[in-house]
């Protein structure tokens, strides 16, 4: 019975987010949400309460895929791979997350029409820029970083840019072109952050996965 | 008279950009602007006749700011200067536009809420693309770009990279460090657009303006 209700959950969590994905917060209706999802508008206000609470629970789902694939990367099993090495695979592991999961898509669109939604959503990019930050530390700490540079603002920078790229991939063609124009961000951003620039060999590599 | 009707446009129309700006498209009514602004809400729909198209022409006016700046610093009177100093003099043109000009900051903000307003608005990104692609191949054809990059490819990275700095820093503190953050983006690009090296000296210089 939980188990049904998880799965009930689940759907209207999907459906709603295709929605938001296509048409954005305020082009979606509950009506809408009920007749993608299957299930009755009563469902939804009985599981979610509101299409504010549905939205919140989008974008949380959103933020919640980043702390695995971060341990995963960042955490203390990845650390027999240099550290900048595992920031580029991170990166396209991000990019494809970007591409291809709807939760994380529908969370995208929905924070950038957060002024929309009256519920509070978690502030963006400072866990990022803390996560790559502690990576280039680390790269630093091991000798593979040009050593003028600041990790932390070496990090806000490819933060920024890395961003950048998915808003302007999403805009020029819905990001098929995503992992093309990440190889090129890195091709102009790793010979200025490695300590012996060698972009040409770490870039086929890492974007495989 | 007709000089009359050009002040009250504008300053129903800076009235509400600054509006915009602060409470976004959905925020925003018309009787806020006829407050804020000074005039009826008659005025405003008789000079602009619907929210949506005050909306419109804000996004029109953020446009417009661009082509007399692209044609300071990449026009024919513009050619004695290097095109990659140029370059990175414009973009600092442009970061202090979108800092300080509320037609551009809420232009920017209506854009990202785009999904909100029905009129159809310009598509973003591929103008800044082509004019930052013709100051590459320039670059190139004075032997100043490191020969190994494709201009059109190496334009798409910067202004996705740009963007992103954007977006990072109005989130992050509403755009006041921008041109910091500016120059940490350019002091790792630089080294690898250039043929020859030398962002620690051009930087200091470009970013005066």
């Amino acid at each position: 019975m939980q188990e049904r209700a998880e799965q009930t959950r689940r759907s209207l969590l999907e459906a709603a987010a295709s929605l938001f994905d296509e048409r954005g917060y305020a082009g979606t209706s509950i009506s809408d949400i009920a007749t993608r999802s299957g299930h009755t508008s009563g469902a939804i206000y009985f599981h979610y309460a509101s299409k504010e609470k549905l939205a919140l629970a989008v974008v949380e789902g959103h933020f919640a895929t980043w702390p695995p694939l971060i341990e995963r990367y960042a955490g203390p099993a990845a650390t027999g791979t240099p550290a900048l090495e595992r920031l580029v695979r991170l990166s396209f592991a991000v990019a494809r997350a970007f591409r291809d999961d709807i939760v994380v898509r529908a969370g995208a669109r929905l924070w950038a029409e957060r002024t929309l939604i009256a519920a509070p959503l978690p502030p963006p990019f400072v866990g990022w820029i803390d996560a790559v930050t502690a990576m280039l530390e680390r790269a630093h700490a091991d000798g593979d970083l040009a050593p003028h540079l600041d990790p932390e603002r070496a990090a806000r920078t490819v933060v920024c840019a890395f961003f950048g790229v998915h808003t302007v991939s999403e805009a020029l063609d819905r990001r098929r072109s995503i992992e093309d124009h990440l190889t090129d961000l890195w091709a102009l951003l790793l010979p200025s952050l490695q300590a012996r620039p060698a972009a040409e060999e770490l870039l086929p590599l890492a974007r495989r996965g």
